[in-house]
């Protein structure tokens, strides 16, 4: 299904090394960064992201690792979804999370910067 | 300056679709995304990381797009910079800011995932 999704190019591609973002740009993007800044929604994006197999987790498999109730790893699991950065499949009584990888890609090509060895390269 | 950065390789470097991060992990990087999930910021940030010549930017210069006080934004600056996402250098009557190359590389590593498409190729 990755090919379906509908993300817009501006908001995610350009490195922030580029050129300034502007408001409709930053304000997309800021909501993907602030979902991913907290310890625990970190921690669920990496177990869904490094998931084996299918790449799909059950939510009844992450809830083990947390001290915490059900309720507060969904609540979590919400803010990562509607930050679009997971998305969650129903199936009977479990709920399933797999990985938006393209927007991952995004937000990872938008923090891409050369480093100083590169730049000094590139000058030279 | 930039290789005298002192940088814990654990927590930055590692890919989330490798491994599942572990909660030192997971609070280190946290609150560097946190820093990010703000569209000021995430604005501030990318005037800092577009700057031309030498990389670095008067604060000076970094008001005027914003219909904000110069303590606000230096408010978002310190933001930014406790996030270990920037250095600040004052200067007579300004501060002077840079980009932290190698910690906004590290969490550009941190996201990289592959598309579906380089996991079919893989698996093929």
């Amino acid at each position: 299904m990755a090919q379906l999704e509908v993300i817009d190019p501006v908001t995610c591609c350009t490195p922030v090394v580029a050129a300034p973002l502007d408001e409709e740009q930053a304000a997309g993007t800021a909501k993907m960064f602030k979902a991913l800044g907290d310890p625990i929604r970190l921690r669920l994006l990496s177990m869904i992201a490094s998931a084996t197999g299918d790449g799909e987790v059950c939510v009844c498999d992450l809830t083990g690792p947390f001290d915490l109730s059900a309720p507060t790893i969904s609540y979590h699991l919400k803010i990562l979804r509607e930050a679009n950065l997971v998305r969650s499949e129903r199936r009977g009584t479990w709920v399933y999370y797999r990985l938006r990888r393209d927007n991952l890609s995004r937000l990872s090509g938008l923090l891409a910067v050369p480093s100083l060895e590169e730049l000094a390269v590139a000058e030279a």
